[in-house]
């Protein structure tokens, strides 16, 4: 069981990704498939006269402005335009693909966060309308339920809070706790970029490997989106996942390159 | 077992078709749920750029001319943003809903119309590229393995082609088709109208009751949307479904208004 989480950055080949998903589940291989959407989004937020804004937490992590309009533009592309993509792609290659967001059957069960505290301008600010949160549980009986019998789910944000609000979570902190919460061997997280940098975005300075037990000197060299990938990560080991990998989806037969070691290994080598 | 039919013209109460739903599903009734989006798709394909454009067969039937630019924003649409919002409903309301499209688990299988014969301008034309198609089988192993589960499913075109490709169906169509696959009782197709009209938009030219053997007479005095409508009521009737309702979704508890009758009842009162 293995599950791959491709991002939604410009530059990544969906359709490479998907072969390549196709090749392993025809092999046999248990896949689970999380995507995310964020550059469509921005276009299309853009184009709808609803502007992408982001937020700076007062801990660093960069996340989405998400107003209620801007969560049903998140889910008509999230849930529209690429899942149904990806399903479609899936089901010409011969994998009966079920595409699932985290609120379908309560998939992804989470907190939402009631008070956001951000910088804005250099001023500490409190965002309290703000419709994004984490993830607590995962609906592994729902997985599991499909997994047995023939379908590969295909998921994407957003979650559902306790409340029953649909609530905009970060993707790769997401694919984590599913990882964790199906017992995955590996979590491979694919982006536009070769793997985790420590001068970002300079690709020669790409950090091939690092112990489980020291991937938290790596938040020392990351910043933006990458903190947030590397909290995943820390997050997916500290649940148990032997093996983290973040790899490139921009070349030919992404998942194989990352399941044998290309990128930033998380784990043994 | 009863299949809901919501369409998604202007004036549809979505929240009170909800909460009929959900408490018709905490009585015990067993309900899977269908639904349009036409009159979202239409704003949203202004917006983006790409209007809509509707054709007219040569036997009378109108569809949306559908590119695959349009498929793409018809997908955002109804399986993001109305699907999604439906679910997120439900949930609130204390039901297990998941989403699904007719490409999920290939949920809605059928043949895309390689050649549309079409009138346009007063002249006959074929078109060749349109993605619409018509429904040929259902995943009922899918929709019961859910159904025994506790989920409801909440059902959304587009489907698959026997090439794996997306098509637009006529969702009151692919409705009839889930009702005759699951061997539902009744059938009920929710729109901004009271029932079918002898002459629309009239609304005191409703059609109460007709005979399921007299259904083919409606055909004369159907116009439009209207006759797609009846095209699926006749064929749900001849696939063994007993009662087809077409009811009023602008009104206060919708579902249980048709389940009592009111509306146009095809089959017995």
């Amino acid at each position: 069981m293995i599950v791959v989480k491709v991002g939604g950055s410009e530059g990544i080949d969906l359709d490479a990704v998907c072969r390549d998903m196709a090749s392993l589940v025809h092999e046999g291989r248990e896949l689970v498939f999380v995507h995310g959407g964020s550059h469509r989004t921005n276009v299309v937020a853009e184009k709808l006269g609803h502007p992408p804004q982001f937020l700076t937490s007062v801990s660093g992590y960069t996340s989405r402005r998400t107003d209620r309009q801007t969560l049903e533009i998140f889910e008509m592309v999230y849930c529209g335009e690429i899942n149904k993509g990806l399903v479609e792609r899936l089901q010409a290659l011969g994998v009966n693909a079920i595409g699932l967001s985290g609120i379908d059957g309560r998939l992804l069960e989470g907190r939402r966060k009631d008070a956001l505290k951000v910088m804005h301008k250099g001023r500490r600010m409190v965002v309290r309308d703000d419709l994004t949160g984490t993830v607590d549980t995962v609906n592994v009986d729902l997985l599991r339920l499909l997994l047995d019998n023939g379908y590969t789910p295909v998921i994407s944000p957003p979650a559902i809070s306790t409340n029953s609000e649909a609530i905009n979570v970060d993707g790769d902190r997401a694919a984590a706790k599913i990882a964790a919460a199906l017992g995955a061997e590996q979590l491979i997280i694919l982006s536009n970029v070769p793997g985790l940098l420590r001068q970002f975005p300079d690709e020669s300075t790409l950090v091939e490997h690092i112990e489980p037990a020291r991937a938290h000197e790596l938040m020392e060299h990351a910043e933006g989106r990458m903190r947030i990938k590397v909290l995943g990560a820390i997050e997916a080991i500290e649940e148990g996942i032997g093996k983290v990998v973040f790899g490139d989806a921009r070349i030919e037969a992404p998942v194989r390159a990352a399941l044998a070691g290309k990128g930033t290994v998380i784990g043994p080598r």
